[in-house]
């Protein structure tokens, strides 16, 4: 059973580029692109706290990044690939291959 | 006369995205980047105290998307356009390309 939460419009870009300008978050985005769909939120960040992590969720939520995916009564997050290409794009990509890059 | 001050790296891209996610950078980077080359700083920007654009100014030139040039004894900004395309493959397009339609 899968059940996705309302999702926002995708926020515009400064507030985009804000939600992935911190290292931690971005992090988490480039784990989500590489999963290729919904992802336990414990496995997409380390060394950072709960409440840290639950913060950094909502600032990407927020900014029409990722949403929160149900999966048999577990959070999952995923990220929203295809709305960010419509509203912002070659953006993601963009940033997934210097990320990726930077974390090789 | 034209002189210009060393370039420092283009930053990693947490640094540039932060450069580029507050508005006032954004609208600076934008209006550089369709000028297509130096333009005088005060042009660049709208409402806001010369020390506050120079504040602005310092972030963008330390992540490496603007440099300082001097054109017969005037202080210009110009976009690093093609750095940012060797370190950041896309990012500097989807980013214009996203503010200008925003700007319309």
């Amino acid at each position: 059973m899968s059940d996705t939460e309302a999702k926002p419009a995708v926020a515009p870009l400064p507030a985009v580029l804000g939600a992935l300008q911190d290292p931690i978050r971005l992090e988490v985005v480039r784990r989500l692109a590489n999963a290729g769909g919904p992802m336990r939120c414990g496995l997409t960040y380390e060394g950072i706290s709960k409440s840290t992590a639950a913060h950094h969720f909502k600032i990407l939520r927020e900014a029409g990044v990722t949403e929160k995916v149900t999966i048999d009564g577990n959070t999952h997050l995923q990220l929203r690939a295809e709305d960010l290409n419509t509203a912002l794009p070659g953006l993601l990509d963009a940033v997934l291959t210097a990320a990726n890059e930077a974390a090789e």
